[in-house]
């Protein structure tokens, strides 16, 4: 094995496969990164067994890649990456010298480092699931931002821990909760797709990261896994098996009151008031009557606040209602800023919020019971 | 205990004086910090015994402080900071309501926050030690950061975990070392003053924090403590008790060999070759021959480097010295930047590093013996 190609780019693509891998990988081989080079193309690969990333590599102008023999490695990602990244030259050229021990030569430095056989890395099968359809990566970076928050991060019920992606009807409908909050966002698809399938959070969150200014992504899916298709770049996830709860009954169809207030003003107070905790979790209350909306909170260790939303506006009668402080944070965090819309039942019915003029997507709160 | 004050300014004097609060106290009033108010000033005082910080504020255009109602309060460092900080509008106000129990009022928020009594909290002697002398502030920031980085972190020999700063003939000498290597500075004094006392290099990092744009500092020192005074800010630290070791018969009067080397040159090559480690060391070796100067490392279990250091001149023999990495590493960061010059007089002998031109400071490393 044998090439040659700019760093800065090669140092790219090693960190986009990097991201798979996990320090905490009982098998040594998924602690580096494999390097297959054949006649036309490099392929890097990096994986955890849960998520894979696979790059490809063909030669251009931009990373001035030359292959002069072919051959394959696996290279502790971290040292690959850290050489990679401080040596200094526009290219640099990679080599096994002999059996595993491979150089990276830089203008004045090099470097040998031991490798892995890569005949120990295990198996991946990376061939694509039937089912697939495109989508604007800003949308999926939304879809990601605005429901993986919700998600449960106890391992308890399994299948919370992933946001479930359904489609049918070319509306695609992406759904995270704990069950004591939710996010819905609900995208329409050009494809005659048809699927209900559950994504480890964990496992978007890379996606997320990997997601750059392209154009489109493509998503193929059957019920083993998921690919993310983005430019040459492969990230395949495995499924969360286990049926995904009904959702839709948890959403109240109608309200009794509304609260309008900006998500700037809103997001601040609870920013302010979030240290007063109770065994670590900070409870807020709102208390609406007639126009007036007052934020509080208290506890008997650390004292109480008190907070006068001088812009909401509130419609409908007196209400008090108490619920995680958090969990409205995180959900006005994910809503686009601007007007937020409240709409309430009752002191210990579950409220939704959403952004004004924007019913793509919606956020759902369950309150709690307090006796301040 | 009533008064009101321009919030950017307090939230700055309190953030100084909870610099010197550590989490870890075993006295619950040390994670407080202490209000007092009296008729014509406020002082606010942290503390975490080894290191206290005092700071008074007299009412002015600035700081827009009107006392109504004398009194003192110890509240907790994290929760007062959090208000301050997020609470709205310019001024503030602060009182307590009954007892401990203190509110923060700002524009449409309040905070009612538990503090804890003034009279629970230790007495700090604040007394003026009677040696004294101005340095500049950008002189003293050198004199920190260009020794105390080479103090040991291990308490076997406590002596060590602190600067020594000695001072006669107008002459201070600051000397820190781990016996591995040393760090010394030399400044010259105006006063007549002479003392040989040794400064936790904890409560050195604090003051280093703690220096602004301020012309000059006051330093008062006895046998017992140190005091710098900043501005209206006293930060007092007590001494490391014993005596500290003669360091300059380790210091070398001569040398057989010279390297001059641009010093980011080899903080890069260095840099570079840091993850190749043996036992959590990263050890470095020099070649020198001729004019060439070659710097390698080596690890059994991750490989090997290797870089010409194209623009170095060495003056002698052929020499190879290795040293830990990163005590060079770390000397070259605390000299100053441009032509760096190495005194060395043997493969197992002490060598020098000193920035050409500025004979101020100068770092002595200890080579280390290897086998490879």
């Amino acid at each position: 094995m044998n090439f040659t190609i700019n760093k800065r780019y090669f140092y790219e693509k090693l960190s986009v496969v990097s991201r798979a891998i996990s320090v905490f990988s009982p098998l040594p081989a998924f602690s580096g990164v494999k390097i297959d080079v054949s006649a036309t193309q490099i392929v890097l690969t990096g994986s955890d067994s849960d998520i894979s990333i696979r790059s490809t590599i063909l030669p251009d102008e931009d990373n001035q890649l030359t292959i002069n023999d072919i051959g394959s490695i696996v290279i502790e990602a971290k040292y690959i990456l850290e050489i990679v990244r401080k040596i200094e030259g526009d290219v640099i050229e990679i080599e096994i010298l002999d059996d595993t021990l491979t150089r990276i030569s830089g203008t004045n430095a090099q470097f040998k480092i031991n490798g892995m056989k890569s005949t120990d890395y295990p198996a991946i099968d990376f061939s694509q699931p039937r089912e697939s359809f495109q989508i604007s990566s800003e949308v999926l970076k939304e879809i990601i931002t605005q429901t993986s928050f919700a998600t449960s991060d106890r391992e308890t019920r399994p299948v919370l821990t992933g946001v479930n992606f359904s489609c049918q009807d070319h509306q695609l409908q992406c759904v995270a909760t704990d069950s004591y909050r939710l996010a819905k966002k609900l995208v329409p698809i050009d494809a005659t797709v048809s699927f209900n399938i559950t994504i480890p959070s964990k496992s978007l969150q890379e996606v997320l990261k990997s997601i750059g200014e392209e154009e489109n992504v493509t998503l193929y899916v059957d019920h083993k896994k998921a690919q993310f298709l983005i430019d040459h770049t492969i990230i395949q996830t495995r499924l969360i098996d286990g049926a995904y709860p009904e959702t839709s009954r948890l959403i109240p169809a109608d309200f009794s009151y509304e609260l309008r207030i900006d998500s700037r003003e809103l997001l601040n107070a609870i920013d302010r008031a979030s240290f007063i905790k109770n065994d670590g979790v900070y409870i807020i209350k709102f208390s609406l009557d007639g126009s007036e909306c007052i934020l509080s909170s208290s506890s008997a260790e650390v004292g109480s606040s008190m907070e006068v939303l001088s812009n909401a506006e509130f419609k409908g009668d007196h209400l008090n209602v108490s619920c995680n402080g958090r969990y409205v944070f995180e959900a006005l965090k994910a809503l686009k800023p601007g007007e937020i819309v409240f709409h309430l039942c009752g002191e210990m019915k579950p409220f939704t919020i959403h952004t004004d003029g924007d019913d793509s997507v919606l956020m759902l709160v369950v309150p709690l019971r307090t006796y301040a």
